[in-house]
Parts: structure tokens; C-alpha cells; sequence
């Protein structure tokens, strides 16, 4: 996806947020959005707009000096969404459909409010995500939720590269693997994080504290874009991503990313933010489970 | 109020919306964002929001050579409202607190969604708003909402300097107005609009077309921003300004500019920006009916 002229704003916004979350002063804060404000011109909306979350978020590390502003959320978020595990397993356990209830389980991984306090909390809401989800996957016959298609995606897949999103949300992503291999053990399954902080997307510890080593792979993309953007990824990375039989692109980074690449991709993402909704077709809220070849 | 930096993104985005509405193609849009993030590492902090407003709205007129984009919006207000207006009047007579349902209808017309369609739906929205309002203003024995001290202020002012906002709120302001001429025929009421273009704010002619000019002498702030930025207005505007025993400041645009200024001033506004209501100390969404006394 391009780099429409409504993302210009939020840009600001991401930068502001970020320079809060680094705890810069008032004064540094600006100095970061005077930055940004300087390197918009040059930036190329061709680029996907990870590409320039990449470039704001290497600002704020330079002037604030945090390497990683979102330490403690990541940290948070897999503590709360492993403290669930347990219950979302016990979820899958009493389903009928155990891959479409580990998709809206992966899915919720998305939504859900890591800020929410404790556990219990997060279970709640979590109920009422899985209400609201059942209905718009339910009610909708809709080709931007193509479940058959990704079942036989998978039946049919060996080797599955699964691009994560978030810290915390990697827990829900281990249900919706462990469904998977539980299907079939012989599947390949490889989980690719982020090379180095990005917001607050799941790294290689991340990935490992959150279980998903039990049942597959973890690899890095070898970028710190919050997003897989294919130029800015190592050699090695390529090769996976060239070779898998399927990839599961989870979350809007990653679509914004790899949209227009070619690929066995299913986007896997609730479109939060109305630009997104609208390159895909959608409203905002949507969840969606696209074949990328749909698409084309 | 001073710009804050939550301001910021908020400044692309309306720039946006301006070079859009000017009918600007997408390449002078992005020109237009450039020049705003150009001339942002040089605006003070200390300005109030409005006056960087203006800023970009001369920006858009200069890159799109129009002079005013939003002729068609304001139009299509006036016009909207103006249609509605027996109705209106027709609540007040049917009202036990006539000044109050006034007050509620004044403000209204800052809530009024003008995009829909036609009178009917327009009837349907204010009845809905109406009813809200009800509901903040009766439930919350609120400081932010001081009617009894505003119905003080309007007894004891014999020259009253009302601060419009929006065309098309043009009309509902006249609800105010009249009320206010009603209760005593003898008080001298004043109301003020912007000079030149300034967004969808109301102008000279948009206050005749609305009728204004039968209860109210009109005249201009002197400026073309979208509040009313002192160091901006004219020597005639100010003169007024100083001599008014009562200052009704309507709006948001108006409260940022002068919520520090010195002077009788009752701010009559919809806080419906979160760096708003942080000022104020309400939640987005609150009534506000705030004397300048109280907050001092």
C-alpha cells in the first residue's frame, strides 16, 4: 500500500505518542515533530507508510536516547495475554469449528486493550470482542473473510511463514499455530518478528516468551519497520518469505507492507484506521481474511 | 489557550481538508502539507491554535487561488438553518426557561451535522441533540455549565458583544439574540464575524442572510482567523471589545483565542476536541457555559 496524504497527520501523531512513551520533555517532543515536519517533504508516498513509521521512530530513539520506548507495554502485554492462555485454549476445546475459533482468537490478539488492568479484565473483554467478532464473521457473507479459501490454503500448505504483529498478541497467534499443527504435525511452520524495536511489535524474545518456539520456527525479518517491508529485509528473511507456500500477514503493518507484493499471502487484520479500510474496501472495524490473489 | 502538541497532526488535517475542499489535486495537496510542515519549527507554541489556522488557510488559498473553499458548505448551512427557523422558534414558545432552551438552541447549532441532506433530517438531528443536551445540562450541577450567573450577566449588561462562529449557526445564535432583546428591547447587542474567509466561519453577509441584522448591529473582527486573535483584530473591533459589559465568546475557535484574555466574557461552547476539554477540565462532548471570572 501506498502512502496516502491522510497518513501525513498521523505520522505526527505516532511521533508524538512515541516521544511520550520514550519520556521526552515538552521541549524534546517538539523537537521531534519539527524533525519529522523536516524529512516529510523528501519522504516518497510511494513508500508504504512502515517505511516512514521506520524513519519517525529512529528519530525519536536519536533524541531521546531509548532504544526501545515501548519496553514496558511489550512486557505487559505478554504477561496479560499469557495469564489467558489457559482460558483460550479452554475456548478452542469446546468449539465445533476449531480453526475458524482459532483465527477469531488470533484475530482478538489484535483488538484487545493491553491497557486494561489485569486478567480478568482482559478476559471480559476479550468475551465481548469474541461476541462482536462471531456476528461480523457470521452475519456477513463476504469475500474480505474468505474462510473456505484459507482452509484449503492450509490444507494444502507445507511450509507457512506467519508474519507476526504485536508483543501480547503472539500469545493468541501460538493458538491459532498449535491449531494448525495440531492438524497436521508434519506442516513447517515459521514465526517472523521484527529484527529490532518497532512500536511495540513482538521481537525474537517476545516470541520465545510467549511459547511460540513449542511449535514453530522463529525467525526475524531483519528489519525494524513495524511492517515486513521487502527492501529493508535480510537476505535470509527473503528467502523464507519467496519460498513458504503460504504467509499469513498478520495486522495492518504488515498489509500496508506487502499489499502489492506477489505471494501465497492471506492478510489476516482488523482495519482500524479508515485509510486502511478503504484500499481494502471495507469499513473500519472490519476484520478480514483476504487471499492475496482475490486481491489481485 | 496556548497551541499544544496534540495540535499538531491536527494542523495536517485540517490543511488537508482545506486543500480538499479548495478542489485541490492530490499533487497540491502534498505541496500544501510540505509548506505547513515547513512553517511549522517556526510557529511559537505560545500562539493560540487559531492563529496557525490561519496560517494554513492562507497557505491553501495561495496554492489553490481560491479564495474562499468553503462558500458552498456555508451556503448550503445558512440555508439549511434558515429553513428550520420557525421551528425553532416554535420550542421557545412551548419552553418554561425560555433564556435557557435559547441557550440550548445557540448551541445546537454548533453541534448540527449540516452535511445531511435536507430540513427534515436537520429537525430530526436537533431533536436528538436537543434531548442530550438536556440530559448533560439538568443532570450535572456543573461549574462548567453556570446558567444561573450567565442569566446575571445578560440582566446586568447593557452592551453585549456576541462572538459567532459557523454560518449556518448564524441562525441559531439569532434564537439567543432575540431572546435576549425580548427579555429587555433596550440592550444594545453586538455581533461579531470574521472579516475575511476563515474556514466555514460566518462573515458579514452570511449574518445579514441569516437575518442577525434585525435584532443585532453586525460587524467584523477585523481579521481572518478562526477565532477571534486579538493581535489580529482591528482597532474599531477592539474598541468594542474592551467597552462590552457582557462578551458571549461562542465556539471553540473563539475560546482558544481569548481564554486568557481579561475582559466579562462567557464562553458558550461544545468542547469536542480532547486538548479542548483538557483545558477546560470536562470530558469531549460537554456544554459548556463557562464565565471567564470563574476560570480566572
Amino acid at each position: 500500500m501506498k502512502t496516502y496524504l491522510d497518513c501525513i497527520p498521523c505520522f505526527f501523531r505516532q511521533a508524538l505518542e512515541a516521544a511520550r512513551m520514550a519520556g521526552a520533555s515538552e521541549e524534546t517532543q517538539k523537537e521531534i515533530l519539527d524533525k519529522v515536519a523536516g524529512i516529510l517533504p523528501d519522504f516518497p508516498l510511494t513508500s508504504p507508510p512502515p517505511e516512514m513509521a521506520r524513519i519517525i521512530h529512529g528519530v525519536v530513539k536519536k533524541y531521546t536516547r531509548v532504544d526501545d520506548p515501548y519496553t514496558e507495554v511489550k512486557k505487559k502485554s505478554n504477561n496479560l495475554a499469557l495469564s489467558i492462555y489457559d482460558k483460550l485454549k479452554g475456548k478452542l476445546q469446546n468449539s465445533h469449528q476449531r480453526l475458524l475459533t482459532s483465527i477469531e482468537l488470533a484475530i482478538s490478539g489484535n483488538i484487545l486493550d493491553y491497557g486494561v488492568k489485569n486478567s480478568l479484565n482482559v478476559d471480559k473483554e476479550l468475551e465481548k470482542i469474541l461476541v462482536e467478532e462471531k456476528r461480523v464473521i457470521d452475519t456477513e457473507n463476504n469475500a474480505l473473510f474468505n474462510y473456505p479459501q484459507f482452509q484449503k490454503a492450509i490444507d494444502n500448505a507445507r511450509t507457512i511463514l506467519y508474519l507476526a504483529d504485536n508483543a501480547g498478541e503472539t500469545v493468541f497467534d501460538r493458538i491459532l499455530i498449535e491449531e494448525i499443527k495440531n492438524m497436521d504435525n508434519n506442516k513447517n511452520i515459521i514465526y517472523a518478528v521484527k529484527e529490532k524495536p518497532a512500536i511495540n511489535d513482538a521481537l525474537i524474545e517476545d516470541a520465545y516468551f510467549c511459547g511460540i518456539d513449542k511449535s514453530a520456527k522463529i525467525i526475524s525479518s531483519g528489519s525494524d519497520a513495524p511492517g515486513t517491508v521487502l527492501s529493508r529485509c535480510s537476505k535470509e528473511f527473503l528467502k523464507t518469505f519467496n519460498k513458504a507456500d503460504l504467509i499469513i500477514s498478520k495486522g495492518q503493518g504488515n498489509y500496508e507492507s506487502i499489499s502489492s507484493a506477489t505471494g501465497p499471502i492471506f492478510f489476516l487484520l482488523v482495519a482500524k484506521c479508515p485509510v486502511i479500510a478503504r484500499d481494502i474496501g471495507c469499513r473500519v472495524g472490519d476484520i478480514i481474511l483476504l487471499s492475496h490473489k482475490l486481491r489481485a
